[in-house]
């Protein structure tokens, strides 16, 4: 009888999504530009797109770290099969749209209401807890499905599923918090690149690190 | 006399072809942004644009799902000679092209009229066949010109071949069916994505597997 | 005394240059867009930029088969110096500018006179012609600074360096022609695409084959 | 005990890196086009946009010698942790948006005032300075947590540290210089290119070459 393809290693996987990664974090410069400028007033131009600016910081900030927590993750993650690469396909979805949310934010820094306001940093906040979701069915499915590596400890493996489980709530928090303050929003979302400075643990058992 | 270079390793026509996909992937949230809005109308502004959001989300999964199932064929081609190439380039073209029927879709739904839809429907999913129909012929090029890696199972590689024609068949009947129902042809695009999820057979022979 | 650092190997920045041509090709495609339509006449809008779908194919088909190329090049080139790195990086500038005369040579067919197409078709090859002067640089370098891999036959190498050469010229050709007739010229840059399915030599000396 | 998971290989951040130089390297291509052109003017309108073409070419060869010198850089450092992961994504975060004050230089050539011109180019310069910064901080930091790989001299690896110091005094000379002569820090922007065809020296020990 004829079996099913085993699940294959997830480096393809990885390299894919570092290529998303990539391309989605370098696309966030596109939306930064001065809307023209009349002779001798270049330099207002400029000062006029400060929350282009730094929404473009910003963003570039938190889209690297998630990159970097994802490569993180992968690490541990040592083969893919079909409903993995669709979650992962789902998470990615989700990074690529952030420019959109982005330059909402930017815009309405600049000519928006304070619901406006509040209405784009909610948005960017949401899609940044979608994309959450998304990266813990990442790893829950890896874990239920026995797609790691060999070697790890199932204890700190369920302390690494509740670490991740942290940033979906802190973005959710955001999205929500952005009705009342849409700067205490944006400092939420920021915390979790704050947060990956703290180093993360190893998964290893004791008996397989080297 | 000197001899021809032999077929190379097909592993770098497979980067370059993850590298199309992923950016072709990431390109299209360029295409989801709002045309502008009236203080205080921000979150009416982002209501309007639904066809934008559900064309980016619809198309990112289905191109998903190709890079997957692409990647999935060259796990069984292990060489690559100047034919196949040039095969898998011109595919490479059609999914990079996908975002202008996308972006078609979206601008019909929004303020075209029903044969505007059907127009749109029908050049997205007659894309979708084109690609496809090169899909194919690098696999029955590959499997003629024996670029196969060694030991799979000749009654598996056939059985493969008829399974990658379907999705050619479907989306040939996708482009047909756009005339009667917009609906009714997107929703058999989304189809093979959901097909995906069935397990693909292991190609190898009984004696080859490990 | 300190040395200098030995030349790396090459692969580093063939993986460099594969990003570049795959970014360059899927950008081409945000050229391909209708300039809005009526309701009820997007098939007519579609038909109506049959010259940028043309322009698309065309140098999507060019540009992958001077990847494919550069990516049979690389297969002879085993390390790489600054030098080497700086031609290839003014190589890639202009594939990376190639969608540039891409669009002039669609907007020419569609708004332009005789003499516009003239020029932007001259353009458009003269660009190859500058980046194919590079590209043969690459190779030239390679050669006198000892940058090949181990065990080429030196007659077919030299043999080799007048087969690239000859893209030179053909586009050269191109160029001037273009003032004559553009579609001729237009036909001569995609000569090289057909040359490519000619089966490239094998460069590697008699005793140097497995 | 559970320990802390030991720092990574850095090919990882190195292959993102790469991406992310590819990818803006290739935007910068965007900004090059025409504004539109009356039938029979397409050469004059060519001609017109000298500035983007030159300022395309400039920051080509500019972003591609940056992305040598850390393509050689990481070839010294080999393991990557949290902090070094930041630091390289915010002088990814540089080199990303260096296209939008290369457009804005090119926007001020043809339609700026000499103070305007000032600006941009200093605007240009500043963020090479910040990125340069960045990267400087990169090489301190690899250095001071012993990320590097192993064996090389103590003594060539401060002398690089200098070397790499330089960029970022130039680029800050440039860009306070911009307010006496554009083309002066244009020509010391340019600089670091050239001084790149030095070659660099070799940091291992003598016990540790082959």
């Amino acid at each position: 009888v004829a079996g099913i393809a085993p699940p294959r290693p997830a480096d393809r996987l990885e390299a894919f999504s570092d290529g998303v990664f990539a391309i989605a974090i370098t696309l966030l410069a596109l939306d930064v530009r001065v809307d023209g400028f009349r002779p001798g007033e270049l330099a207002a131009a400029i000062g006029a797109i400060w929350p282009r600016l730094l929404a473009y910081g910003v963003t570039f900030l938190i889209v690297g770290q998630v990159w970097a927590s994802h490569h993180g993750m992968f690490r541990w993650i040592g083969r893919a099969d079909h409903v993995l690469v669709l979650l992962d396909v789902a998470m990615l979805g989700c990074i690529a749209l952030q420019p959109f949310p982005t330059s909402l934010v930017a815009e309405s820094l600049r000519d928006g209401t304070g619901a406006d306001r509040a209405v784009a940093v909610a948005f960017y906040s949401g899609l940044l807890f979608v994309g959450g979701l998304f990266y813990n069915a990442v790893w829950r499915y890896a874990v239920r499905r026995r797609l790691l590596v060999d070697g790890l400890d199932p204890r700190m493996v369920r302390l690494q599923g509740r670490r991740y489980s942290v940033g979906v709530v802190v973005y959710l928090l955001a999205a929500l918090l952005a009705f009342v303050s849409v700067w205490v929003a944006v400092a939420l979302d920021l915390l979790l690149v704050v947060g990956y400075l703290v180093p993360s643990p190893d998964l290893r058992a004791d008996d397989a690190r080297p």
